[in-house]
């Protein structure tokens, strides 16, 4: 099932050669700024906008790069992840660009809108019991049945050269950023903005932001290994799912600090974009802006880049109503 | 009072030394697509995000280039207007920016965040009873007081001006449009626009898109003449206003068509907007993309500009909520 190397740590090469394999697939999202916030936070910040890219979320990225560097042979038999958040969308994005079946487990009790979005794009959902162990069960009948290439939400070599052109961009958009700051999960995103930055960028300082709700990887951090939750409940539900080998070795390489936010916080910060930036934006995206209101003296006077990482919201639903 | 000529029709030397006046206080705000919403309407949607504008709206063009535009000695006594929506605070943001004194007449049963608005840049409000002849015997006070000039919000040949710079930038962005549709209110965002593509881009015919409960301007235009209503009510709160001379002047001369939308679809418009587009915008701001929804025919194939003019939405009561 797994024809990629599971202990393959990318390198600078493997981000260039994502970036021009998915160029074609993925925007170059713009960076905005607010001169109220700065203002707030004394600090100088640019919105690395990913909740404009392709199928709403950074994870386009990750999930092309994957899709398209499959042979022909494997592309046929198509791709398949286990993902009731964006990573399953945009795996389906891709696979649709590249015209191949792509298959998402997701519990049945997953938010319907969530099934919606991945079969908009062409992919199917194959549902399981909201359980580990259903899930890896339904999961490996599914890649039997169909010899499916297993596309991990961020545990994937490919995956983290597909996110580390995000900060490419962001440095070329940007000159001198002091600090990068993105929110942390699984921690996808940051792997791909400690290879790119440790290489490109080495003097710009990386900070991960956190829930404290679901804190793991800030107490992962501190302990020096991987420590993993179970079922952590925070308002930022990108933010839920433990570290992995491939991303614990960059967070514990190449992150300054992991700083982490309530839940009140996180909320606050998220209204604060929407209300200044005229952005829609999840609340896994505001937390690094959560972060930095509340480390005025760590920010204050500097460039500092946030990464906003997605936009799929329910807009019925928004956490201040 | 009115130093400026009232009859006076801006011409395309007035856009372009607006837009050489305002260029350091605006943004050149960013042009967004959407491949669903495009396979949607089965045309080719370039939406100009002036929601992503100072001060959240395109009323930031025109203020700035009246503000910008006074001499120093009519600037040291300051700017006034009466306006509860988009223009008092961007003529506050304006004159902030200039450091000249701006005082806002506005009712006083006005939304509380419409006024800390202005008094966020650093205006004044000046409460008058919900009643036009209220306002305008407090406003004329507030005058004599003061000796500020007076910007319409949309009347005045610097404003129309102003908000000419927006297509400007449009058909620079985006080349060989067929057709722009912009919300209609007063009409100053409709002027600008016919002002610069009439001259600038012949071919690409301007629509007015209005809510059906506020179609004063889709009358007029049937009529001949300025018709205006009493009290419209639309969720679209942008538009309620009615045509005057000037603006008349541009409708009657350069608009192809003004399309009307119940207010149903204006909402279903907006949500599309913000699920798809991940980006704040107001009632009055879907209503080109409402009209187009419904008008199929007449936009199918075709390249079409549409101007999101504003993101001042009050997030805790969205109109679907």
């Amino acid at each position: 099932m797994l024809d990629v190397d599971p202990f393959y740590i990318p390198n600078l090469g493997d981000m260039y050669a994502a970036r021009e394999r998915i160029t074609p697939y993925v925007h170059r999202t713009p960076v905005l700024t607010s001169r109220f916030i700065n203002e707030l936070t004394g600090a100088e910040l640019f919105f690395k906008c990913e909740n404009l890219q392709k199928a709403g979320a950074f994870k386009a990225r990750g999930a092309s790069n994957a899709v398209f560097s499959l042979t022909d042979e494997q592309a046929a038999k198509g791709v398949a992840t286990h993902s009731s958040g964006n990573h399953g969308t945009c795996l389906s994005y891709a696979a649709g660009r590249r015209g191949i079946p792509c298959t998402v487990v997701m519990p049945r009790t997953a938010p319907q809108a969530k099934k919606d979005a991945v079969k908009g794009y062409g992919g199917r959902v194959v549902e399981c019991e909201p359980s580990t162990s259903s899930r890896e069960a339904v999961f490996a009948e599914v890649v039997a049945e169909s010899g499916a290439e297993f596309v991990h939400p961020y545990n994937d070599w490919r995956v983290i050269a597909g996110q580390a052109t995000c900060s490419a961009e962001l440095i070329e958009q940007v000159e001198g950023l002091d600090a990068v700051v993105a929110p942390i999960g699984g921690g996808g995103m940051i792997s791909g903005t400690c290879l790119t930055l440790s290489n490109l960028a080495p003097k710009t300082r990386i900070y991960a932001a956190e829930p404290l709700n679901a804190d793991d990887a800030a107490r992962s951090f501190r302990a020096g290994r991987i420590i993993a939750d179970d079922a952590p409940n925070t308002v930022a539900d990108g933010l839920k799912v433990p570290l992995k080998e491939l991303t614990w070795h960059f967070v514990r390489n190449n992150v300054s600090d992991i700083l982490t936010a309530t839940e009140d916080e996180i909320v606050e910060a998220m209204k604060l974009i929407w209300k200044r930036m005229k952005i829609v934006m999840e609340p896994s995206s505001a937390v690094p802006l959560a972060t930095i209101l509340k480390n005025r003296d760590l920010f204050a006077g500097k460039r500092v880049g946030l990464i906003i990482t997605g936009g799929n919201v329910d807009l019925d639903k928004l956490p201040w109503n």
